[in-house]
Protein backbone atom coordinates (compact mmCIF):
# COMPACT_ATOMS: atom_id res chain seq x y z
CA UNK A 1 0.00 0.00 0.00
CA UNK A 2 1.18 3.50 -1.11
CA UNK A 3 1.99 5.84 2.00
CA UNK A 4 -0.57 8.34 2.71
CA UNK A 5 -0.35 11.35 1.57
CA UNK A 6 -1.05 13.55 4.48
CA UNK A 7 -1.69 17.31 4.13
CA UNK A 8 -3.46 19.04 6.61
CA UNK A 9 -5.12 17.53 10.22
CA UNK A 10 -8.16 18.68 9.57
CA UNK A 11 -9.05 16.96 6.12
CA UNK A 12 -6.52 13.93 6.38
CA UNK A 13 -9.40 11.62 7.68
CA UNK A 14 -12.22 13.46 5.69
CA UNK A 15 -14.46 15.91 7.51
CA UNK A 16 -18.24 16.90 7.42
CA UNK A 17 -20.20 18.99 5.90
CA UNK A 18 -20.68 22.57 7.49
CA UNK A 19 -24.17 23.37 9.36
CA UNK A 20 -26.90 25.37 7.59
CA UNK A 21 -27.60 27.18 10.48
CA UNK A 22 -24.29 27.95 12.15
CA UNK A 23 -23.62 30.82 14.00
CA UNK A 24 -20.36 31.55 14.20
CA UNK A 25 -17.51 30.72 16.53
CA UNK A 26 -14.48 32.13 18.32
CA UNK A 27 -10.76 31.72 17.27
CA UNK A 28 -8.11 30.81 19.61
CA UNK A 29 -4.33 31.36 19.60
CA UNK A 30 -2.32 28.70 20.39
CA UNK A 31 -0.68 30.09 23.73
CA UNK A 32 -1.85 28.76 26.98
CA UNK A 33 -1.36 32.82 28.73
CA UNK A 34 -3.53 35.18 27.47
CA UNK A 35 -4.54 34.06 23.80
CA UNK A 36 -5.83 35.96 21.29
CA UNK A 37 -9.16 35.51 20.62
CA UNK A 38 -11.27 36.77 17.55
CA UNK A 39 -14.95 36.07 17.51
CA UNK A 40 -16.91 34.88 13.87
CA UNK A 41 -20.32 35.68 14.02
CA UNK A 42 -22.39 33.32 11.35
CA UNK A 43 -20.52 31.02 8.80
CA UNK A 44 -17.76 31.78 6.14
CA UNK A 45 -17.16 31.32 2.83
CA UNK A 46 -14.64 29.57 -0.03
CA UNK A 47 -13.34 27.76 2.38
CA UNK A 48 -10.36 25.52 1.02
CA UNK A 49 -6.70 24.16 1.62
CA UNK A 50 -4.41 26.74 0.36
CA UNK A 51 -0.51 25.43 -0.77
CA UNK A 52 0.93 29.35 -0.64
CA UNK A 53 3.55 30.06 1.24
CA UNK A 54 2.27 33.29 2.98
CA UNK A 55 -0.70 31.27 4.83
CA UNK A 56 -0.27 30.16 8.24
CA UNK A 57 -0.60 26.37 8.74
CA UNK A 58 0.06 24.26 11.74
CA UNK A 59 3.76 22.17 12.32
CA UNK A 60 4.29 19.28 9.59
CA UNK A 61 1.18 20.41 7.29
CA UNK A 62 1.76 21.10 3.51
CA UNK A 63 -1.81 23.04 3.01
CA UNK A 64 -2.87 25.95 5.22
CA UNK A 65 -7.12 25.43 5.75
CA UNK A 66 -8.74 28.90 4.65
CA UNK A 67 -11.61 30.68 4.60
CA UNK A 68 -13.32 34.33 4.32
CA UNK A 69 -15.82 35.78 6.32
CA UNK A 70 -16.81 39.21 5.96
CA UNK A 71 -14.51 41.82 7.80
CA UNK A 72 -17.55 43.59 9.84
CA UNK A 73 -18.43 40.05 11.36
CA UNK A 74 -14.86 39.14 12.42
CA UNK A 75 -14.03 41.18 16.13
CA UNK A 76 -11.07 40.45 17.76
CA UNK A 77 -11.99 39.61 21.95
CA UNK A 78 -8.73 39.47 24.61
CA UNK A 79 -6.00 39.99 23.67
CA UNK A 80 -5.75 42.25 20.85
CA UNK A 81 -2.17 44.40 22.30
CA UNK A 82 -0.44 40.64 21.02
CA UNK A 83 -1.41 40.94 17.34
CA UNK A 84 1.05 42.49 14.64
CA UNK A 85 0.13 42.23 10.99
CA UNK A 86 3.11 40.37 9.36
CA UNK A 87 3.77 42.34 6.30
CA UNK A 88 1.88 45.81 5.96
CA UNK A 89 2.50 45.94 1.83
CA UNK A 90 0.53 42.67 1.29
CA UNK A 91 -3.27 42.60 0.01
CA UNK A 92 -4.50 39.85 3.11
CA UNK A 93 -2.77 42.03 5.92
CA UNK A 94 -2.13 38.76 8.43
CA UNK A 95 -2.70 39.62 11.81
CA UNK A 96 -0.37 37.32 13.95
CA UNK A 97 0.01 36.40 17.37
CA UNK A 98 3.17 37.91 18.24
CA UNK A 99 3.96 35.18 20.79
CA UNK A 100 2.79 31.66 19.18
CA UNK A 101 3.04 33.01 15.52
CA UNK A 102 -0.72 31.96 14.81
CA UNK A 103 -2.70 34.19 11.88
CA UNK A 104 -5.69 35.31 13.88
CA UNK A 105 -7.31 37.09 10.95
CA UNK A 106 -5.82 38.85 7.21
CA UNK A 107 -8.86 41.38 6.09
CA UNK A 108 -8.40 42.60 2.88
CA UNK A 109 -8.87 46.69 3.14
CA UNK A 110 -6.73 48.03 -0.26
CA UNK A 111 -9.13 48.20 -3.22
CA UNK A 112 -9.40 44.88 -4.45
CA UNK A 113 -12.33 42.13 -5.55
CA UNK A 114 -11.88 40.90 -2.14
CA UNK A 115 -12.14 44.18 -0.18
CA UNK A 116 -14.64 43.82 2.75
CA UNK A 117 -13.04 39.98 3.41
CA UNK A 118 -10.90 38.64 6.24
CA UNK A 119 -9.35 35.54 5.36
CA UNK A 120 -9.30 33.41 8.40
CA UNK A 121 -8.55 30.02 9.49
CA UNK A 122 -11.38 27.76 11.49
CA UNK A 123 -9.65 25.12 12.62
CA UNK A 124 -8.80 27.36 15.55
CA UNK A 125 -12.16 27.02 17.06
CA UNK A 126 -13.51 24.47 18.68
CA UNK A 127 -16.71 24.97 17.01
CA UNK A 128 -18.43 22.44 14.68
CA UNK A 129 -20.40 23.50 11.76
CA UNK A 130 -17.57 25.38 9.93
CA UNK A 131 -18.20 25.22 5.95
CA UNK A 132 -16.24 22.60 5.11
CA UNK A 133 -13.38 22.86 2.55
CA UNK A 134 -14.48 23.01 -1.15
CA UNK A 135 -11.53 22.90 -3.09
CA UNK A 136 -7.60 23.56 -2.74
CA UNK A 137 -5.97 26.57 -4.42
CA UNK A 138 -2.36 27.62 -4.98
CA UNK A 139 -1.36 23.72 -5.09
CA UNK A 140 1.66 24.09 -7.03
CA UNK A 141 3.19 26.43 -4.99
CA UNK A 142 3.92 24.06 -1.89
CA UNK A 143 7.01 23.30 -3.71
CA UNK A 144 8.35 26.96 -2.92
CA UNK A 145 7.67 25.94 0.37
CA UNK A 146 9.77 23.12 0.44
CA UNK A 147 7.74 19.80 -1.32
CA UNK A 148 9.83 17.32 -3.48
CA UNK A 149 8.38 18.23 -7.38
CA UNK A 150 7.96 13.99 -7.48
CA UNK A 151 4.72 14.09 -4.95
CA UNK A 152 2.98 16.93 -6.82
CA UNK A 153 0.80 13.81 -8.59
CA UNK A 154 0.07 12.33 -4.97
CA UNK A 155 -1.21 15.74 -3.38
CA UNK A 156 -2.98 16.26 -6.27
CA UNK A 157 -4.48 12.98 -6.38
CA UNK A 158 -5.29 12.70 -2.54
CA UNK A 159 -6.70 15.96 -3.07
CA UNK A 160 -9.34 15.11 -5.62
CA UNK A 161 -10.21 12.05 -3.02
CA UNK A 162 -10.70 13.90 -0.66
CA UNK A 163 -13.50 15.74 -3.00
CA UNK A 164 -11.43 19.05 -3.21
CA UNK A 165 -10.30 19.91 -7.17
CA UNK A 166 -6.47 21.09 -7.34
CA UNK A 167 -6.10 24.03 -8.31
CA UNK A 168 -2.85 26.37 -8.79
CA UNK A 169 -4.61 29.53 -8.67
CA UNK A 170 -8.27 29.76 -7.18
CA UNK A 171 -11.13 28.34 -7.87
CA UNK A 172 -13.09 29.57 -10.94
CA UNK A 173 -15.76 31.00 -9.57
CA UNK A 174 -12.63 33.25 -7.36
CA UNK A 175 -10.66 33.94 -10.52
CA UNK A 176 -13.71 35.13 -12.47
CA UNK A 177 -14.40 37.59 -9.80
CA UNK A 178 -11.03 38.79 -9.75
CA UNK A 179 -11.46 39.48 -13.66
CA UNK A 180 -14.90 41.04 -13.35
CA UNK A 181 -13.32 43.52 -10.88
CA UNK A 182 -10.39 44.02 -13.11
CA UNK A 183 -12.87 44.32 -15.91
CA UNK A 184 -14.86 47.28 -14.20
CA UNK A 185 -11.76 49.01 -12.90
CA UNK A 186 -10.77 49.16 -16.68
CA UNK A 187 -14.27 50.03 -17.72
CA UNK A 188 -14.60 47.23 -20.18
CA UNK A 189 -17.52 45.81 -17.95
CA UNK A 190 -20.03 47.94 -17.41
CA UNK A 191 -23.03 46.79 -15.05
CA UNK B 1 -30.74 24.10 -29.45
CA UNK B 2 -28.13 26.86 -27.61
CA UNK B 3 -26.10 28.97 -29.42
CA UNK B 4 -22.86 27.54 -30.59
CA UNK B 5 -19.32 28.88 -28.55
CA UNK B 6 -17.26 29.96 -30.53
CA UNK B 7 -13.88 30.61 -29.18
CA UNK B 8 -11.44 30.25 -31.90
CA UNK B 9 -11.38 29.30 -35.32
CA UNK B 10 -8.94 27.08 -35.68
CA UNK B 11 -10.46 24.38 -32.78
CA UNK B 12 -14.40 25.11 -33.41
CA UNK B 13 -15.11 22.93 -35.43
CA UNK B 14 -12.48 20.57 -33.76
CA UNK B 15 -8.60 19.62 -34.91
CA UNK B 16 -6.80 17.03 -35.50
CA UNK B 17 -3.96 15.30 -33.65
CA UNK B 18 -0.57 16.28 -34.43
CA UNK B 19 2.45 14.15 -36.30
CA UNK B 20 4.83 12.36 -34.98
CA UNK B 21 7.89 12.95 -37.19
CA UNK B 22 6.47 16.68 -37.87
CA UNK B 23 9.56 18.51 -39.33
CA UNK B 24 8.53 22.26 -38.88
CA UNK B 25 7.02 24.94 -40.45
CA UNK B 26 7.19 28.62 -41.79
CA UNK B 27 4.95 30.95 -40.28
CA UNK B 28 3.34 34.20 -42.20
CA UNK B 29 1.87 37.21 -41.47
CA UNK B 30 -1.46 39.00 -42.56
CA UNK B 31 0.48 41.21 -45.14
CA UNK B 32 -0.04 40.48 -48.73
CA UNK B 33 3.24 42.72 -49.54
CA UNK B 34 6.10 41.49 -47.90
CA UNK B 35 4.84 39.25 -45.33
CA UNK B 36 7.30 38.25 -42.05
CA UNK B 37 7.89 35.21 -42.08
CA UNK B 38 9.22 32.73 -38.97
CA UNK B 39 10.81 29.74 -39.79
CA UNK B 40 10.44 26.99 -36.95
CA UNK B 41 12.09 23.68 -36.62
CA UNK B 42 10.66 20.40 -35.43
CA UNK B 43 7.67 20.07 -33.10
CA UNK B 44 6.17 22.87 -30.72
CA UNK B 45 5.20 22.11 -26.94
CA UNK B 46 2.70 22.99 -24.86
CA UNK B 47 0.20 24.15 -27.47
CA UNK B 48 -2.74 25.38 -25.55
CA UNK B 49 -5.69 27.66 -26.01
CA UNK B 50 -5.23 31.13 -24.03
CA UNK B 51 -7.48 33.81 -22.30
CA UNK B 52 -4.88 36.10 -21.42
CA UNK B 53 -5.39 40.02 -22.84
CA UNK B 54 -1.48 39.94 -24.42
CA UNK B 55 -1.63 37.13 -26.66
CA UNK B 56 -2.30 38.17 -30.59
CA UNK B 57 -5.86 36.65 -31.65
CA UNK B 58 -7.26 36.83 -34.97
CA UNK B 59 -10.29 39.05 -34.98
CA UNK B 60 -13.52 37.25 -33.20
CA UNK B 61 -11.31 35.02 -31.43
CA UNK B 62 -11.87 34.76 -27.74
CA UNK B 63 -9.15 32.58 -26.96
CA UNK B 64 -5.87 32.67 -28.60
CA UNK B 65 -3.55 29.95 -30.21
CA UNK B 66 0.11 29.39 -28.55
CA UNK B 67 3.06 27.09 -28.07
CA UNK B 68 6.59 26.84 -27.51
CA UNK B 69 9.22 26.36 -29.30
CA UNK B 70 13.15 25.73 -28.27
CA UNK B 71 14.06 29.73 -29.48
CA UNK B 72 17.46 28.30 -31.31
CA UNK B 73 14.48 26.83 -33.42
CA UNK B 74 13.05 29.93 -34.42
CA UNK B 75 14.59 31.98 -37.20
CA UNK B 76 12.62 34.93 -38.70
CA UNK B 77 13.65 34.44 -42.88
CA UNK B 78 11.83 37.48 -44.23
CA UNK B 79 11.07 40.66 -43.73
CA UNK B 80 12.60 40.74 -40.08
CA UNK B 81 12.90 44.90 -40.54
CA UNK B 82 8.84 44.69 -40.01
CA UNK B 83 8.89 43.76 -36.78
CA UNK B 84 8.82 45.56 -33.53
CA UNK B 85 8.54 44.39 -29.94
CA UNK B 86 5.19 44.92 -28.53
CA UNK B 87 6.41 45.37 -24.99
CA UNK B 88 10.44 45.62 -23.89
CA UNK B 89 9.43 45.36 -20.22
CA UNK B 90 7.26 41.88 -20.61
CA UNK B 91 8.81 38.50 -19.88
CA UNK B 92 7.11 37.57 -23.48
CA UNK B 93 8.85 39.21 -26.31
CA UNK B 94 5.78 39.44 -27.80
CA UNK B 95 7.64 41.04 -31.98
CA UNK B 96 4.39 42.38 -33.61
CA UNK B 97 4.32 43.21 -37.46
CA UNK B 98 4.13 46.76 -37.24
CA UNK B 99 1.92 46.40 -40.27
CA UNK B 100 -0.49 43.89 -39.95
CA UNK B 101 -0.07 43.88 -35.88
CA UNK B 102 -0.07 40.01 -35.55
CA UNK B 103 2.35 38.62 -33.03
CA UNK B 104 5.29 36.39 -35.16
CA UNK B 105 7.56 35.45 -32.50
CA UNK B 106 7.73 36.06 -28.74
CA UNK B 107 11.37 34.80 -27.02
CA UNK B 108 11.59 34.76 -23.14
CA UNK B 109 15.25 35.89 -22.80
CA UNK B 110 15.09 37.10 -19.02
CA UNK B 111 16.15 34.94 -15.85
CA UNK B 112 12.42 32.79 -16.20
CA UNK B 113 11.31 29.08 -15.83
CA UNK B 114 10.86 29.67 -19.36
CA UNK B 115 14.00 31.21 -20.58
CA UNK B 116 15.05 29.66 -24.06
CA UNK B 117 11.24 29.11 -25.31
CA UNK B 118 10.03 31.20 -28.11
CA UNK B 119 6.14 31.54 -27.60
CA UNK B 120 4.64 31.23 -31.27
CA UNK B 121 0.80 30.86 -32.98
CA UNK B 122 1.27 27.43 -34.94
CA UNK B 123 -2.06 28.58 -37.01
CA UNK B 124 0.20 31.14 -39.32
CA UNK B 125 1.10 28.63 -40.94
CA UNK B 126 -0.12 26.41 -44.10
CA UNK B 127 1.82 23.11 -42.80
CA UNK B 128 -0.30 20.32 -41.53
CA UNK B 129 1.14 18.37 -38.37
CA UNK B 130 1.17 21.00 -35.34
CA UNK B 131 1.03 19.45 -32.03
CA UNK B 132 -3.07 19.67 -31.07
CA UNK B 133 -3.76 22.34 -28.56
CA UNK B 134 -3.59 20.10 -25.34
CA UNK B 135 -5.50 22.60 -22.66
CA UNK B 136 -7.05 26.18 -22.00
CA UNK B 137 -4.78 28.58 -20.01
CA UNK B 138 -5.72 31.72 -18.35
CA UNK B 139 -9.72 31.37 -18.97
CA UNK B 140 -10.85 33.82 -16.32
CA UNK B 141 -8.72 36.29 -17.99
CA UNK B 142 -11.65 36.34 -21.24
CA UNK B 143 -13.62 38.76 -19.02
CA UNK B 144 -10.75 41.20 -19.33
CA UNK B 145 -11.18 41.28 -23.08
CA UNK B 146 -14.60 41.79 -22.81
CA UNK B 147 -16.17 38.63 -22.71
CA UNK B 148 -19.37 38.84 -20.56
CA UNK B 149 -19.20 36.76 -16.82
CA UNK B 150 -22.64 34.71 -17.32
CA UNK B 151 -20.59 33.21 -20.44
CA UNK B 152 -17.86 31.96 -18.28
CA UNK B 153 -19.74 28.52 -17.84
CA UNK B 154 -20.58 27.67 -20.94
CA UNK B 155 -16.85 28.90 -22.06
CA UNK B 156 -15.80 26.27 -19.65
CA UNK B 157 -18.10 23.62 -20.64
CA UNK B 158 -17.16 24.16 -24.36
CA UNK B 159 -13.45 23.79 -23.72
CA UNK B 160 -13.87 20.22 -22.02
CA UNK B 161 -15.95 18.96 -24.83
CA UNK B 162 -13.16 19.74 -27.36
CA UNK B 163 -10.83 18.30 -24.80
CA UNK B 164 -9.14 20.96 -23.23
CA UNK B 165 -9.07 21.06 -19.60
CA UNK B 166 -10.26 24.74 -19.00
CA UNK B 167 -7.41 26.32 -16.07
CA UNK B 168 -7.18 30.09 -15.11
CA UNK B 169 -3.58 30.03 -14.58
CA UNK B 170 -1.21 27.59 -16.91
CA UNK B 171 -1.75 24.05 -16.52
CA UNK B 172 -0.12 22.21 -13.34
CA UNK B 173 3.02 20.68 -15.26
CA UNK B 174 3.92 24.16 -16.64
CA UNK B 175 3.02 26.06 -13.08
CA UNK B 176 4.89 23.35 -11.36
CA UNK B 177 7.80 24.38 -13.57
CA UNK B 178 7.41 27.59 -12.59
CA UNK B 179 7.38 26.35 -8.54
CA UNK B 180 10.49 24.42 -9.22
CA UNK B 181 12.27 27.57 -10.82
CA UNK B 182 11.46 29.70 -7.99
CA UNK B 183 12.31 27.22 -5.13
CA UNK B 184 15.86 26.48 -6.89
CA UNK B 185 16.09 30.21 -7.12
CA UNK B 186 15.39 30.41 -3.15
CA UNK B 187 17.05 27.54 -2.42
CA UNK B 188 14.53 25.83 -1.06
CA UNK B 189 14.89 23.11 -3.73
CA UNK B 190 18.28 22.00 -4.14
CA UNK B 191 19.37 19.22 -6.85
Amino acid sequence: MPEAVLLHPAIDKGFQPGADDFAGGTLVCHCLDRPVKVEVKGQIAHNHACGCTQCWKPEGAILSIVAVAPTDHVTVVANADKLAVVNPAATILCHACTVCGVHMKGPVEKDHAFRGLTFLHPELSREEGWQAPQFGAFISSVIEGGVKPDRMDGIRARLRQLGLRPYDCLSPTLMDALSIFAARKSGVLKD
